[in-house]
């Protein structure tokens, strides 16, 4: 069969975790053929594992190599753009790590870069290969659930401890990740989001810093947006609740989906609310309701992703999450963040000058709170960690 | 068995509910003596349920009639603080229906007058009497839940139709009730939040008027409360959306709590958060909870409250929901108001002075949308109709 030959940029716990995946044989279409990492003792871990790969201590040689057709891009946030636009330039394509950068400019030039370079641009948003999130995706934009009024996610089960916080000096820091549960977590659950339900028009951020932990960004969010139609959502985030909550609502002119405990629940009217309120003659009467239930066992997201890109490089392949696709949940969070700073709205798409500007004065003002220890070697359980979980 | 002597000033849907339930023996320290209402049909309709009551066109005739010890006051809010004034200068007992009025000062006064007269003012506050809301009660204002940290409602089962609002031209409009779901539906679950919660310090209000109805007032609503202590509150409601759900989730440094479906689930933390969050080694593990879940049928709730009124008057009980309170969710209603007609946070207590500023604009620019039709007979449901409903 043939294979994409790929190359993976940071073998930290992430690039090794994906490396693993291959090596388990998940993704079929995909041959890891060479690693590129600053830090020695993550190639040598990552050649133990592997022994056919060629390393690099600097990512442009493993590009420049001819060993490799695609990048994987798994260092921090604020490298991805360079990166990946290092790639496109050779002609290679990419699939990185979420965020696809750490603010909306940043992933815009990104995918100018690769339209010009022509070749596939592809976001790790593991979580869109969730069967429940698929099919709350075909309900919401086949019409199904009607014209829609409101989303509703809590999802606050992304519990973390001062020990995550601090092992790693570049975690939760302006400097060396440009935000926190917005900027690492949650972006699944943004991404999700748009993707199911579409872009709001404004927002309205709620964004608290070092709340529950030593940190100098925000661990504890709530967002407010409105839409176009008049639809409303709301999204509630931190780190710092246990046991937290995975909880999404949609509603609907048609009825309501609720994906909690694993399950999709799926209340449908039998006439559109809407044509109820103003045909009934009764005043506290609700329109019936059929209820539907929906489970299914999730797969590996992240080889369900990387094969994938695999397949859009060697058949065409439509992408499960298009690089494009990376500048909607960065523009919600980059909303809710200016939101946050200037204590207003911020409208949809951002003021990118503006943004950049307050991110500068942050990332100067940054007092490095934490108290970095030694890193985690935590590669072994990305795949279950950054699956989707319900409690 | 003594009684107390109860006359009931409005004898509409609510107040001949409230007269059907002590005919039907569910108050049995209560005897309605008397029933005053300017309708003279409701009068003969309240009569029929109840040949021996004396029935007056004037309230004030009922109030010097000497028939009466305590007064229950059922007319549309606006109308609550002089007829309660009105009563408590004459050393008449006052239960009010909710809300206690339509802006804060109103209730400031009632309460000064109250405690002049020296007799007892309660509020028909029946969903505290609910057995799921007083234990949560219990265990947030106990501890039990550790220092709290947030609470979201998502309460958009309140549905009502277009002919709901037609029934009676002071339904749904700043000049009739001062306000939508806000005024009307939602200040019970207010009225829940600051009970088991306490009150927020400020308040993001978004306050979306005939979004889903012709009326004036708002009926779709999210209100964003930042406490003292850091916690957060987030409350979604609205009047137009079918099938809506009822789910309350309050989470502190010892656990969660979410109300939904008829039951209380408990899930307790063998530590505290905050502990383990800065004792942990690990980062990405929870601290160990316990489960545990609570059910019980609920009671009618209104005859509960007239039942603790008489008590109090009678015996001394404290009371269920003292007038006190009723200022309480009506800060939080007219701060939300406030917060969304400045486009700006309000704080707690409001500014009372802007507030009736704002509120007599609107009712001046009132357009009178809606097309009153007949209205609607319903005292036979509102027991039914008033209490918590979970889906």
């Amino acid at each position: 069969m043939e294979k994409i030959r790929l190359g993976i940029i940071g073998v930290g716990n992430m690039g090794s975790g994906h490396l693993q995946n291959v090596i388990d044989g998940k993704c079929p279409k995909v041959e890891v053929t060479a690693v590129a990492d600053i830090n020695p003792q993550k190639l040598v871990n990552a050649q133990k594992k592997q022994p056919s790969l060629t390393c690099f201590d600097n990512a442009e040689q493993m590009l420049d190599s001819g060993l490799i057709d695609a990048a994987l891009i798994a260092v921090p946030h604020y490298s991805h753009p360079d990166y990946a636009i290092a790639c496109f330039r050779r002609g290679i394509h990419v699939m990185t790590e979420k965020p696809a950068g750490v603010y909306a400019g940043q992933v815009r030039k990104m995918n100018e870069a690769a339209e010009q370079a022509g070749v596939k641009f592809g976001i790790m948003f593991n979580q869109r290969t969730n069967p429940l999130f698929k099919r709350a995706r075909e309900i919401v934009q086949s019409g199904a659930l009607g014209e829609p009024k409101r989303l509703v996610w809590i999802v606050t089960n992304w519990y973390r401890t001062q020990a995550y916080y601090n092992s790693g000096s570049w975690r939760a820091t302006w400097n060396g990740e440009g935000g926190g549960v917005l900027l690492n977590q949650a972006p699944h659950n943004l991404d999700l989001w748009q993707w199911i339900f579409g872009m709001p028009k404004k927002i309205r951020g709620f964004c608290a810093a070092g709340k529950y932990h030593n940190i100098d960004v925000e661990d504890d969010v709530t967002i407010y947006g409105e839409y176009e139609n008049g639809a409303t959502a709301t999204f509630i985030t931190t780190t710092g609740e246990a046991p937290g909550t995975n909880r999404l609502e949609i509603s609907g002119d048609l009825g309501k989906l609720v994906l909690e405990n694993g399950k999709l629940k799926w209340w449908k009217l039998a006439v559109p609310e809407r044509e109820f309120c103003f045909s009934s003659k009764e005043g506290f009467l609700c329109p019936d309701t059929a209820y539907e239930e929906y489970a299914q066992e999730a797969p590996d997201g992240h080889s369900v992703i990387l094969e994938n890109f695999a397949e859009a490089i060697l058949d065409g392949a439509a992408l499960i999450a298009d690089g494009r696709e990376g500048l909607n949940s960065l523009s919600i969070s980059n909303a809710a963040y200016l939101s946050a700073w200037t204590d207003d709205w911020a409208e949809i798409p951002t003021d990118e000058k503006l943004f950049e500007q307050y991110l500068a004065e942050l990332c100067r003002k940054e007092t490095g709170k934490k108290n970095p220890s030694e890193n985690f070697d935590t590669a072994e359980t990305v795949n279950e960690r950054w699956k989707v979980r319900w409690n």
